[in-house]
Protein backbone atom coordinates (compact mmCIF):
# COMPACT_ATOMS: atom_id res chain seq x y z
CA UNK A 1 0.00 0.00 0.00
CA UNK A 2 1.55 3.61 -0.68
CA UNK A 3 1.35 5.92 2.23
CA UNK A 4 -1.62 7.92 1.17
CA UNK A 5 -3.56 4.40 1.53
CA UNK A 6 -2.09 4.09 4.31
CA UNK A 7 -2.57 7.18 6.29
CA UNK A 8 -6.20 6.99 4.97
CA UNK A 9 -6.67 3.41 6.43
CA UNK A 10 -5.39 4.40 9.90
CA UNK A 11 -7.98 6.99 9.89
CA UNK A 12 -10.42 5.19 9.48
CA UNK A 13 -9.79 2.58 11.82
CA UNK A 14 -9.04 5.00 14.75
CA UNK A 15 -12.56 6.47 13.76
CA UNK A 16 -13.86 3.22 13.77
CA UNK A 17 -11.97 2.22 17.20
CA UNK A 18 -13.91 5.28 18.60
CA UNK A 19 -17.19 4.32 17.09
CA UNK A 20 -16.59 0.77 18.68
CA UNK A 21 -15.60 1.79 22.27
CA UNK A 22 -19.00 4.14 22.53
CA UNK A 23 -20.73 1.05 21.01
CA UNK A 24 -19.33 -1.00 23.65
CA UNK A 25 -20.49 1.07 26.34
CA UNK A 26 -23.61 1.85 25.33
CA UNK A 27 -24.52 -1.86 24.97
CA UNK A 28 -22.88 -2.75 28.20
CA UNK A 29 -25.27 0.01 29.75
CA UNK A 30 -28.64 -1.14 28.40
CA UNK A 31 -27.43 -4.79 28.98
CA UNK A 32 -26.48 -6.06 25.76
CA UNK A 33 -23.52 -8.34 25.88
CA UNK A 34 -22.73 -8.51 22.32
CA UNK A 35 -20.27 -11.73 20.54
CA UNK A 36 -18.76 -11.14 17.36
CA UNK A 37 -17.85 -14.54 15.82
CA UNK A 38 -15.01 -14.44 12.87
CA UNK A 39 -13.61 -17.21 10.75
CA UNK A 40 -12.81 -18.14 7.29
CA UNK A 41 -15.16 -19.24 4.63
CA UNK A 42 -16.51 -22.72 5.57
CA UNK A 43 -15.42 -23.06 8.51
CA UNK A 44 -19.01 -23.79 9.89
CA UNK A 45 -19.42 -20.27 11.55
CA UNK A 46 -23.69 -20.66 11.23
CA UNK A 47 -23.69 -24.46 12.37
CA UNK A 48 -22.02 -24.17 15.25
CA UNK A 49 -24.04 -20.50 15.81
CA UNK A 50 -27.46 -22.47 15.47
CA UNK A 51 -26.40 -25.31 18.41
CA UNK A 52 -25.27 -22.55 20.81
CA UNK A 53 -27.75 -20.55 20.29
CA UNK A 54 -30.10 -23.38 20.42
CA UNK A 55 -28.96 -24.13 24.31
CA UNK A 56 -28.53 -20.45 25.34
CA UNK A 57 -31.88 -19.23 23.78
CA UNK A 58 -33.92 -20.48 27.25
CA UNK A 59 -31.86 -18.05 29.34
CA UNK A 60 -31.36 -15.08 27.22
CA UNK A 61 -33.03 -12.48 24.71
CA UNK A 62 -31.04 -13.23 21.09
CA UNK A 63 -30.67 -11.11 18.33
CA UNK A 64 -28.29 -12.09 15.31
CA UNK A 65 -27.18 -10.54 12.47
CA UNK A 66 -25.55 -12.38 9.85
CA UNK A 67 -22.99 -9.93 7.47
CA UNK A 68 -21.68 -11.36 4.06
CA UNK A 69 -21.36 -9.65 0.97
CA UNK A 70 -24.20 -11.03 -1.21
CA UNK A 71 -27.01 -13.78 0.00
CA UNK A 72 -29.16 -14.32 2.51
CA UNK A 73 -29.19 -18.02 3.42
CA UNK A 74 -27.31 -17.78 6.96
CA UNK A 75 -30.00 -15.29 8.26
CA UNK A 76 -32.91 -17.57 7.15
CA UNK A 77 -31.21 -20.86 8.00
CA UNK A 78 -30.72 -19.23 11.71
CA UNK A 79 -34.27 -17.78 12.04
CA UNK A 80 -35.89 -22.04 10.86
CA UNK A 81 -33.03 -23.91 13.01
CA UNK A 82 -33.51 -21.82 16.05
CA UNK A 83 -36.52 -19.49 15.91
CA UNK A 84 -34.54 -16.19 16.72
CA UNK A 85 -34.73 -13.05 15.39
CA UNK A 86 -32.07 -12.96 12.38
CA UNK A 87 -31.18 -10.25 10.16
CA UNK A 88 -28.77 -10.10 7.02
CA UNK A 89 -26.68 -7.30 6.99
CA UNK A 90 -24.98 -6.70 3.36
CA UNK A 91 -21.26 -5.02 3.68
CA UNK A 92 -21.88 -3.64 -0.27
CA UNK A 93 -18.31 -5.59 -1.35
CA UNK A 94 -16.59 -5.05 1.86
CA UNK A 95 -14.56 -7.50 3.78
CA UNK A 96 -15.65 -6.90 7.20
CA UNK A 97 -17.93 -5.02 9.27
CA UNK A 98 -17.60 -1.59 10.89
CA UNK A 99 -19.21 -0.51 14.15
CA UNK A 100 -21.30 2.15 12.50
CA UNK A 101 -22.64 -0.69 10.69
CA UNK A 102 -22.89 -2.93 13.52
CA UNK A 103 -25.06 0.16 15.17
CA UNK A 104 -27.27 0.63 12.41
CA UNK A 105 -27.93 -3.10 12.05
CA UNK A 106 -29.05 -2.90 15.75
CA UNK A 107 -31.59 0.04 14.96
CA UNK A 108 -33.76 -2.84 12.84
CA UNK A 109 -33.62 -5.50 15.89
CA UNK A 110 -37.06 -5.81 17.61
CA UNK A 111 -36.55 -7.86 20.29
CA UNK A 112 -38.14 -7.45 23.40
CA UNK A 113 -35.73 -7.42 26.33
CA UNK A 114 -32.86 -7.92 23.93
CA UNK A 115 -29.38 -8.92 26.16
CA UNK A 116 -27.56 -11.05 24.11
CA UNK A 117 -26.37 -9.86 20.30
CA UNK A 118 -24.43 -12.16 18.46
CA UNK A 119 -22.22 -11.14 15.17
CA UNK A 120 -21.89 -13.25 12.20
CA UNK A 121 -19.12 -11.39 10.63
CA UNK A 122 -17.86 -11.74 6.85
CA UNK A 123 -16.22 -15.06 6.11
CA UNK A 124 -12.41 -13.90 6.04
CA UNK A 125 -9.15 -14.12 8.46
CA UNK A 126 -8.01 -10.74 7.61
CA UNK A 127 -10.24 -7.85 7.83
CA UNK A 128 -12.32 -8.28 10.29
CA UNK A 129 -9.80 -8.68 12.32
CA UNK A 130 -8.77 -4.98 11.66
CA UNK A 131 -12.60 -3.78 12.63
CA UNK A 132 -13.40 -3.58 15.98
CA UNK A 133 -17.46 -3.84 15.52
CA UNK A 134 -17.84 -3.12 19.25
CA UNK A 135 -18.08 -6.21 20.72
CA UNK A 136 -17.52 -7.66 24.06
CA UNK A 137 -16.42 -10.54 22.96
CA UNK A 138 -14.15 -12.32 19.86
CA UNK A 139 -14.51 -15.92 19.02
CA UNK A 140 -12.79 -16.82 15.69
CA UNK A 141 -13.47 -20.43 14.57
CA UNK A 142 -10.59 -22.27 12.91
CA UNK A 143 -11.85 -25.95 11.43
CA UNK A 144 -9.64 -28.81 10.84
CA UNK A 145 -9.42 -28.80 7.15
CA UNK A 146 -8.35 -25.60 6.73
CA UNK A 147 -5.01 -26.84 8.55
CA UNK A 148 -3.36 -26.51 11.68
CA UNK A 149 -0.52 -24.14 10.52
CA UNK A 150 -3.18 -20.89 10.33
CA UNK A 151 -2.19 -18.80 13.33
CA UNK A 152 1.09 -18.26 11.69
CA UNK A 153 -0.23 -17.06 8.54
CA UNK A 154 -2.87 -14.57 9.99
CA UNK A 155 -1.61 -13.71 13.45
CA UNK A 156 -4.29 -10.44 14.17
CA UNK A 157 -7.14 -12.68 14.07
CA UNK A 158 -5.85 -14.65 16.45
CA UNK A 159 -4.35 -11.87 18.43
CA UNK A 160 -7.72 -10.06 18.72
CA UNK A 161 -9.91 -13.34 19.96
CA UNK A 162 -10.36 -14.03 23.47
CA UNK A 163 -11.76 -17.28 22.52
CA UNK A 164 -10.63 -19.83 19.48
CA UNK A 165 -12.62 -22.82 18.44
CA UNK A 166 -11.45 -25.23 16.56
CA UNK A 167 -14.50 -27.16 15.02
CA UNK A 168 -14.99 -29.80 12.52
CA UNK A 169 -13.31 -32.21 14.56
CA UNK A 170 -14.90 -35.28 13.91
CA UNK A 171 -13.25 -34.96 10.57
CA UNK A 172 -9.30 -35.23 12.49
CA UNK A 173 -9.68 -38.75 10.89
CA UNK A 174 -10.00 -37.08 7.05
CA UNK A 175 -7.41 -34.64 7.68
CA UNK A 176 -3.45 -34.01 9.43
CA UNK A 177 -4.36 -31.43 11.80
CA UNK A 178 -2.32 -31.31 14.68
CA UNK A 179 -4.43 -29.99 17.81
CA UNK A 180 -1.45 -29.35 20.53
CA UNK A 181 0.80 -28.23 17.70
CA UNK A 182 -2.28 -25.76 16.63
CA UNK A 183 -2.84 -24.49 20.24
CA UNK A 184 0.66 -23.61 20.53
CA UNK A 185 0.55 -21.95 17.62
CA UNK A 186 -2.43 -19.91 18.68
CA UNK A 187 -1.03 -19.30 22.45
CA UNK A 188 2.16 -17.64 19.68
CA UNK A 189 0.02 -14.82 18.89
CA UNK A 190 -2.56 -14.44 22.44
CA UNK A 191 -1.49 -16.41 25.10
CA UNK A 192 -4.48 -15.49 27.11
CA UNK A 193 -6.21 -16.87 24.23
CA UNK A 194 -9.06 -19.91 25.50
CA UNK A 195 -9.41 -22.85 22.98
CA UNK A 196 -12.22 -24.98 22.54
CA UNK A 197 -12.41 -28.13 20.24
CA UNK A 198 -15.92 -28.68 19.04
CA UNK A 199 -17.72 -31.01 16.80
CA UNK A 200 -21.48 -29.04 16.28
CA UNK A 201 -22.07 -32.50 13.99
CA UNK A 202 -21.43 -34.75 16.46
CA UNK A 203 -22.04 -32.60 19.68
CA UNK A 204 -19.05 -32.00 20.70
CA UNK A 205 -17.28 -29.82 23.31
CA UNK A 206 -20.59 -27.88 22.64
CA UNK A 207 -21.15 -27.72 26.45
CA UNK A 208 -17.88 -26.33 27.32
CA UNK A 209 -18.04 -23.29 24.94
CA UNK A 210 -21.56 -22.15 26.40
CA UNK A 211 -20.40 -22.38 29.80
CA UNK A 212 -17.15 -20.15 28.83
CA UNK A 213 -19.15 -17.77 26.96
CA UNK A 214 -21.56 -17.81 29.72
CA UNK A 215 -19.28 -16.72 32.20
CA UNK A 216 -17.99 -13.92 30.38
CA UNK A 217 -21.52 -12.96 29.96
CA UNK A 218 -21.73 -12.57 34.29
CA UNK B 1 -17.38 2.70 4.16
CA UNK B 2 -18.41 6.41 3.90
CA UNK B 3 -18.07 8.35 0.49
CA UNK B 4 -14.55 9.55 1.27
CA UNK B 5 -13.30 5.43 1.68
CA UNK B 6 -15.02 4.82 -1.13
CA UNK B 7 -13.81 7.67 -3.20
CA UNK B 8 -10.16 6.48 -1.88
CA UNK B 9 -11.07 3.26 -2.83
CA UNK B 10 -12.09 3.75 -6.39
CA UNK B 11 -8.45 5.67 -7.25
CA UNK B 12 -6.85 2.98 -5.91
CA UNK B 13 -8.35 0.56 -7.46
CA UNK B 14 -8.33 2.34 -11.00
CA UNK B 15 -4.32 2.81 -10.93
CA UNK B 16 -4.00 -0.34 -9.32
CA UNK B 17 -5.68 -1.73 -12.73
CA UNK B 18 -3.66 0.38 -14.92
CA UNK B 19 -0.64 -1.10 -13.55
CA UNK B 20 -2.25 -4.51 -13.71
CA UNK B 21 -3.05 -3.98 -17.43
CA UNK B 22 1.12 -2.36 -18.10
CA UNK B 23 2.14 -5.30 -16.74
CA UNK B 24 -0.11 -7.90 -18.42
CA UNK B 25 1.31 -6.10 -21.32
CA UNK B 26 5.07 -6.82 -20.09
CA UNK B 27 4.73 -10.23 -19.03
CA UNK B 28 3.32 -11.20 -22.80
CA UNK B 29 5.93 -9.35 -24.19
CA UNK B 30 8.58 -11.47 -22.22
CA UNK B 31 6.85 -14.52 -22.84
CA UNK B 32 6.02 -14.87 -19.87
CA UNK B 33 2.66 -16.49 -18.61
CA UNK B 34 1.17 -15.43 -15.39
CA UNK B 35 -1.17 -17.35 -13.32
CA UNK B 36 -3.33 -15.94 -9.97
CA UNK B 37 -4.50 -18.40 -7.71
CA UNK B 38 -6.74 -17.34 -4.92
CA UNK B 39 -9.18 -19.08 -2.70
CA UNK B 40 -10.03 -19.11 1.37
CA UNK B 41 -7.40 -20.14 3.85
CA UNK B 42 -7.03 -23.69 4.09
CA UNK B 43 -8.39 -24.62 0.69
CA UNK B 44 -5.72 -26.41 -0.72
CA UNK B 45 -3.89 -23.75 -2.95
CA UNK B 46 -0.48 -25.05 -1.95
CA UNK B 47 -1.57 -28.79 -2.00
CA UNK B 48 -2.88 -28.25 -5.38
CA UNK B 49 0.30 -26.14 -6.26
CA UNK B 50 2.54 -28.81 -5.64
CA UNK B 51 0.85 -31.07 -8.49
CA UNK B 52 0.65 -29.14 -10.81
CA UNK B 53 4.50 -27.89 -10.52
CA UNK B 54 5.50 -30.93 -10.82
CA UNK B 55 3.67 -31.93 -13.94
CA UNK B 56 4.68 -28.67 -15.61
CA UNK B 57 8.12 -28.38 -14.84
CA UNK B 58 9.21 -30.19 -17.05
CA UNK B 59 8.26 -28.19 -20.04
CA UNK B 60 8.02 -24.68 -18.35
CA UNK B 61 10.14 -22.64 -16.33
CA UNK B 62 8.98 -21.98 -13.27
CA UNK B 63 8.78 -19.05 -10.85
CA UNK B 64 6.49 -19.31 -7.18
CA UNK B 65 4.99 -16.35 -5.45
CA UNK B 66 3.21 -17.61 -2.12
CA UNK B 67 1.11 -14.52 -0.70
CA UNK B 68 1.17 -14.16 3.03
CA UNK B 69 0.60 -11.81 5.94
CA UNK B 70 3.02 -13.65 7.90
CA UNK B 71 4.81 -16.93 7.83
CA UNK B 72 6.93 -18.79 5.03
CA UNK B 73 5.89 -21.79 5.02
CA UNK B 74 4.02 -21.97 1.98
CA UNK B 75 7.21 -21.09 0.20
CA UNK B 76 9.51 -23.11 1.85
CA UNK B 77 7.26 -25.76 1.16
CA UNK B 78 6.48 -25.26 -2.47
CA UNK B 79 10.82 -25.32 -2.93
CA UNK B 80 10.80 -28.23 -1.03
CA UNK B 81 8.36 -30.45 -2.81
CA UNK B 82 8.71 -29.14 -6.17
CA UNK B 83 12.62 -28.20 -6.28
CA UNK B 84 11.36 -24.53 -8.50
CA UNK B 85 12.33 -20.95 -7.11
CA UNK B 86 9.84 -19.65 -4.87
CA UNK B 87 9.81 -16.52 -2.94
CA UNK B 88 7.39 -15.47 -0.13
CA UNK B 89 5.73 -12.06 -0.10
CA UNK B 90 4.82 -10.24 2.78
CA UNK B 91 1.65 -8.07 2.71
CA UNK B 92 2.36 -5.94 5.38
CA UNK B 93 -1.25 -6.65 7.02
CA UNK B 94 -3.00 -6.32 3.48
CA UNK B 95 -5.02 -9.00 2.46
CA UNK B 96 -4.67 -8.79 -1.22
CA UNK B 97 -1.61 -8.15 -3.65
CA UNK B 98 -1.42 -5.16 -5.83
CA UNK B 99 -0.38 -5.60 -9.25
CA UNK B 100 2.68 -3.06 -7.95
CA UNK B 101 3.52 -5.38 -5.48
CA UNK B 102 3.75 -8.33 -8.14
CA UNK B 103 6.08 -6.35 -10.24
CA UNK B 104 8.35 -5.98 -7.26
CA UNK B 105 8.50 -9.23 -6.11
CA UNK B 106 9.00 -10.51 -10.13
CA UNK B 107 12.29 -8.53 -9.91
CA UNK B 108 13.43 -10.86 -7.04
CA UNK B 109 12.91 -13.91 -9.00
CA UNK B 110 16.48 -14.95 -10.71
CA UNK B 111 14.81 -18.07 -12.79
CA UNK B 112 16.94 -18.33 -16.36
CA UNK B 113 13.88 -17.96 -19.26
CA UNK B 114 10.88 -17.80 -16.95
CA UNK B 115 8.04 -18.26 -18.80
CA UNK B 116 5.34 -19.84 -16.25
CA UNK B 117 4.82 -17.13 -12.93
CA UNK B 118 2.90 -18.32 -10.24
CA UNK B 119 1.09 -16.50 -7.52
CA UNK B 120 -0.47 -17.93 -4.91
CA UNK B 121 -2.42 -15.04 -3.22
CA UNK B 122 -3.77 -14.40 0.43
CA UNK B 123 -5.90 -16.63 1.62
CA UNK B 124 -9.37 -14.95 1.56
CA UNK B 125 -12.39 -14.36 -1.22
CA UNK B 126 -13.36 -10.95 -0.46
CA UNK B 127 -9.81 -8.49 -1.47
CA UNK B 128 -7.81 -10.50 -4.01
CA UNK B 129 -10.99 -10.69 -6.09
CA UNK B 130 -10.57 -6.94 -6.18
CA UNK B 131 -7.12 -6.34 -6.55
CA UNK B 132 -6.54 -7.14 -10.12
CA UNK B 133 -2.75 -8.83 -10.08
CA UNK B 134 -1.92 -8.30 -14.00
CA UNK B 135 -2.67 -11.93 -14.05
CA UNK B 136 -2.88 -13.77 -17.70
CA UNK B 137 -5.28 -16.38 -15.80
CA UNK B 138 -6.98 -16.13 -12.51
CA UNK B 139 -7.70 -19.50 -11.22
CA UNK B 140 -9.98 -20.21 -7.75
CA UNK B 141 -9.97 -22.85 -5.57
CA UNK B 142 -13.00 -24.10 -3.49
CA UNK B 143 -12.83 -27.09 -1.12
CA UNK B 144 -15.64 -29.21 -0.25
CA UNK B 145 -15.33 -28.88 3.59
CA UNK B 146 -15.90 -25.32 2.78
CA UNK B 147 -19.51 -25.78 1.74
CA UNK B 148 -21.37 -25.44 -2.16
CA UNK B 149 -22.83 -22.28 -1.23
CA UNK B 150 -19.91 -20.28 -1.20
CA UNK B 151 -20.75 -18.57 -5.16
CA UNK B 152 -24.02 -17.38 -3.08
CA UNK B 153 -21.81 -15.29 -0.74
CA UNK B 154 -18.38 -14.28 -2.37
CA UNK B 155 -20.14 -13.59 -6.29
CA UNK B 156 -16.87 -11.10 -7.21
CA UNK B 157 -14.41 -14.21 -6.67
CA UNK B 158 -16.25 -16.10 -8.74
CA UNK B 159 -16.76 -13.69 -11.26
CA UNK B 160 -13.21 -12.64 -11.80
CA UNK B 161 -11.88 -16.24 -11.76
CA UNK B 162 -12.04 -17.97 -15.39
CA UNK B 163 -11.50 -21.15 -13.90
CA UNK B 164 -13.09 -22.81 -10.48
CA UNK B 165 -11.37 -25.82 -9.19
CA UNK B 166 -13.70 -27.72 -6.47
CA UNK B 167 -10.75 -29.35 -4.54
CA UNK B 168 -10.67 -32.25 -1.77
CA UNK B 169 -13.31 -33.87 -3.38
CA UNK B 170 -11.57 -36.83 -1.64
CA UNK B 171 -13.63 -35.58 1.32
CA UNK B 172 -17.26 -35.60 -0.29
CA UNK B 173 -18.44 -38.54 1.82
CA UNK B 174 -17.71 -36.56 5.14
CA UNK B 175 -19.61 -33.26 4.06
CA UNK B 176 -23.07 -32.36 2.62
CA UNK B 177 -22.16 -30.98 -0.84
CA UNK B 178 -23.76 -30.92 -3.91
CA UNK B 179 -21.25 -30.19 -7.06
CA UNK B 180 -23.96 -30.03 -9.41
CA UNK B 181 -25.76 -27.28 -7.61
CA UNK B 182 -22.43 -25.49 -6.78
CA UNK B 183 -21.94 -25.50 -10.35
CA UNK B 184 -25.08 -24.19 -11.29
CA UNK B 185 -23.81 -21.09 -8.67
CA UNK B 186 -20.82 -20.90 -9.79
CA UNK B 187 -22.21 -19.83 -13.62
CA UNK B 188 -24.86 -17.85 -12.48
CA UNK B 189 -21.82 -15.53 -11.45
CA UNK B 190 -19.62 -16.35 -14.29
CA UNK B 191 -21.45 -18.18 -17.22
CA UNK B 192 -17.84 -18.80 -19.09
CA UNK B 193 -15.97 -20.40 -16.19
CA UNK B 194 -14.36 -24.11 -16.33
CA UNK B 195 -15.18 -25.44 -13.44
CA UNK B 196 -12.65 -28.95 -12.37
CA UNK B 197 -13.20 -31.06 -9.62
CA UNK B 198 -9.99 -32.34 -8.36
CA UNK B 199 -7.94 -34.47 -5.11
CA UNK B 200 -5.18 -33.35 -4.97
CA UNK B 201 -4.40 -36.20 -2.42
CA UNK B 202 -5.71 -38.92 -4.47
CA UNK B 203 -4.20 -37.86 -7.60
CA UNK B 204 -8.17 -36.95 -9.41
CA UNK B 205 -8.66 -34.62 -12.09
CA UNK B 206 -4.84 -33.40 -11.95
CA UNK B 207 -4.18 -34.08 -15.77
CA UNK B 208 -7.55 -32.25 -16.60
CA UNK B 209 -6.51 -29.11 -15.05
CA UNK B 210 -2.97 -29.52 -16.57
CA UNK B 211 -4.35 -29.46 -19.94
CA UNK B 212 -6.52 -26.88 -19.31
CA UNK B 213 -4.11 -24.77 -18.41
CA UNK B 214 -1.27 -25.10 -20.95
CA UNK B 215 -4.44 -24.62 -22.98
CA UNK B 216 -4.62 -21.46 -22.29
CA UNK B 217 -0.87 -20.70 -22.51
CA UNK B 218 -0.62 -21.69 -25.71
Amino acid sequence: MDIRTVTVKENILIENNQKAEELRKNLQEKGIFFINVMASPGAGKTTLLVELINRLKTKYNIGVMEADIDGDVDAERISKLTGVKSIQVHTSGACHLTAQMVEDAINEFNVKDLNLLILENVGNLVCPAEFDTGSHLNMMLLSVPEGYDKPLKYPLMFQVSQIAVITKIDTLPVFKFDIELCKQYIHRRNKDAEIYVVSALKQQGIGELVKAIEKRMA
